[in-house]
């Protein structure tokens, strides 16, 4: 699927099994940059999160990094004083092996909440990686990030800065809860650009906010999650800053690098198989745009009706009503893709088979015209079927 | 089931098909007062709501009521200046044949989102339900509210005021969505008790905050919620206010009858077969311990791991810290009944088959202490089956 992409300049990366999954399969990954990278990150806001995490947010402060190293298959949450340790121990080895701080290593892991890591076998893992990453593949490393996911997840940007040549690889796991626990987003983005650390968490930031928090697959969320960048420079381009002439293409690109990661995850959500774009217009603000948006993605009633190909703008209605945004019953227009159900607060003339058309599709938009403002906003979700509640059994 | 229930003195009820329902099923009801009665409303927060609702918090400003009429099958939602006009129609042509005002009938409609009322049935039905009400048993009127529900739901309470016999009969349809659209819950309660207007309204908002706010479906709010109390006072006893002797016990009575009823939507959840109380204690208020609880009661995580018998603490660890609660992670400990799961925020030394055991109940508590303050709350739910996908779809 992605066997012909490769890593920017200066990159390696690797995703071997380390016998973490019972099943045998991938369940570590590495992403090595050959010099010091900038480095940027976004994590959970849970106040409940992995040690991972935790390690990550203090690593983040020394602003370079050389490595990210992550294991699927335990998540390290819930594991107190000793997770945190065993968080450490697993950049410390990395570390040893690449010869830098420990806190140029991050660490991520995503899998079953409360067990202690398997810190031997990990280890072991790390010493695997790197020997692997010579050889090893960036669909292999998506691979081995894997849980629930029926598929890994790759984009990529290739572009000029300056004259050189610029490119950023980006490797994303689902959202979806990781069979039998947790939803985790994870997502490693490298880039040869040389980009300044405040700048790069500033348009991680940026690109985080339009991407991975616009989608929704069940409302829950992860103490794990975890986005981080790296950009080291290989690509030889004077170092972009927020004043650089070329620093809004390399937003934009690194927008779309996050942007197509999330939607690779929406669509393959847990148990979903109709991918669903919310739009509000006409919001008094864009927070009140997304808080309806939200309410209509993350409503079960809506996702369920979705999965039984049922135009039900009935229950939109009502999650915008009950959704913290202002919502003026009269003047609301409701359209599924270019089809209106609703206008000013009650159902159109149109068929409901016209309706039935466009929820038949594995494709379509939710288009809700509040008439208050020009706040508007985008989510995108899935639908919910029986098979999600099978898997998170 | 109800059999043998009565209405208090000087009340009348029926429940009969008046063909709005295509099944042939009991579709309209009707509770009315032979006195002139205290009227109390509580109606959903949503910004949508249907037409009925705004009708009926425009007759409870008159304070005095004789009838509740409504209808299942058809929501009178989402209908515009039709169905308020068709909502008040509703009303005077009950009003007309009881002789009063039409103020003084409340009406109620649960059902499709979208389709107009139709009036003409609904008319025709409530000349049948005046007719029926002499004779109609409490269980029919029970019956003729249903949508979704699996059984009728009826709680009652007889006590003493001032040495006369008071009764509180109570009536209500569940939550869980109603096929193929919007979870409404309806709940009617009639008293022989004389009681004071505005003491009435306060003693209904505290006992629906402590009962039918308490629960929690599936998370999405309807348009069409109501509850409605009426106090005709043919018991005899000399009125009650909240200064009356016996202001407590008729409080604790009307609380009662309306968590029992609570308890029955519940557990009459679509596609539901567990019933779990989440009690969350040591909050830094009773508004953070509510906020953990509805958290964790609303995760869809939580709902399906519990449907696969599978006692996963860790998606309580997760839903608690991503509730607008505040949470200490090391601090917070995790029961099932009384075994405990987490301690400190790690997992305890219990054997998993333990939790098993606890969570193949189809009763069961999650009791969830944050040793951060006194705050505590209470909140039911059930679990989420593939039946509530396929209802819904």
């Amino acid at each position: 699927m992605f066997a012909d992409v490769s890593m920017p300049k200066g990159f390696k990366c690797a995703g071997i099994a380390a016998g973490i999954k019972a099943s045998g399969a991938k369940d570590m990954a590495l992403v090595f940059s050959e010099l010091p990278a900038s480095a940027a990150g976004v994590f959970t806001t849970n106040q409940v999160c992995a040690a991972p995490v935790k390690v990550c947010r203090e690593h983040l402060e020394h602003g370079v990094a050389r490595a990210i190293v992550m294991n699927s298959g335990v998540a390290n949450a819930c594991t107190g004083a000793e997770g945190i340790v065993a968080a450490k121990e697993m950049a410390a080895e990395a570390a040893r092996l690449i010869g830098c701080e420990p806190q140029e290593v991050f660490v991520c892991s995503t899998g079953k909440i409360g067990p202690q890591l398997p810190l031997q076998k990990i280890v072991a893992g790390i010493g695997k990686l790197f020997d692997a990453a010579l050889a090893a593949s960036v669909q292999q490393t998506a691979e081995a990030m894997m849980t629930t996911d029926t598929r890994p997840k790759v984009a990529v940007a290739e572009f000029g800065v300056g004259g050189k040549a610029v490119k950023i690889v980006g490797l994303a796991k689902g959202a979806g809860m990781i069979e039998p626990n947790m939803a985790t987003m994870l997502s490693y983005i490298a880039t040869d650009a040389a980009v300044g650390q405040h700048a790069l968490q500033n348009a991680l930031k940026a690109a985080v906010d339009q991407s991975f928090n616009r989608i929704s697959v069940d409302g829950d969320q992860s103490t794990n999650d975890t986005v981080l960048a790296l950009a080291n420079g290989a690509a030889g381009n004077a170092p972009l800053d927020e004043d650089a002439e070329a620093w809004a293409v390399f937003c934009r690109e690194l927008g779309r690098v996050c942007f197509e990661l999330a939607m690779m995850i929406v669509h393959d959500g847990e148990g979903a198989d109709k991918f669903v774009t919310v739009n509000v217009s006409g919001a008094e603000s864009d927070a009140d745009a997304e808080l309806a948006a939200r309410a209509v993605a993350n409503s079960m009633l809506n996702k369920t009706a979705w999965a039984g190909t049922y135009p039900d703008w009935g229950r939109i209605m009502d999650a915008i009503g009950y959704s913290k945004a202002r919502v003026v019953e009269e003047r609301t227009d409701i359209a599924y893709d270019g089809v209106p159900a609703v206008k000013g607060g009650i159902r159109s003339a149109v068929a409901q088979e016209e309706l039935i058309r466009v929820v038949s599709q594995t494709d379509f938009a939710i288009n809700i015209e509040l008439h208050l403002g020009e706040g508007k906003a985008t989510v995108y979700t899935c639908n919910c079927t029986e098979a999600y509640v099978r898997i998170n059994y």
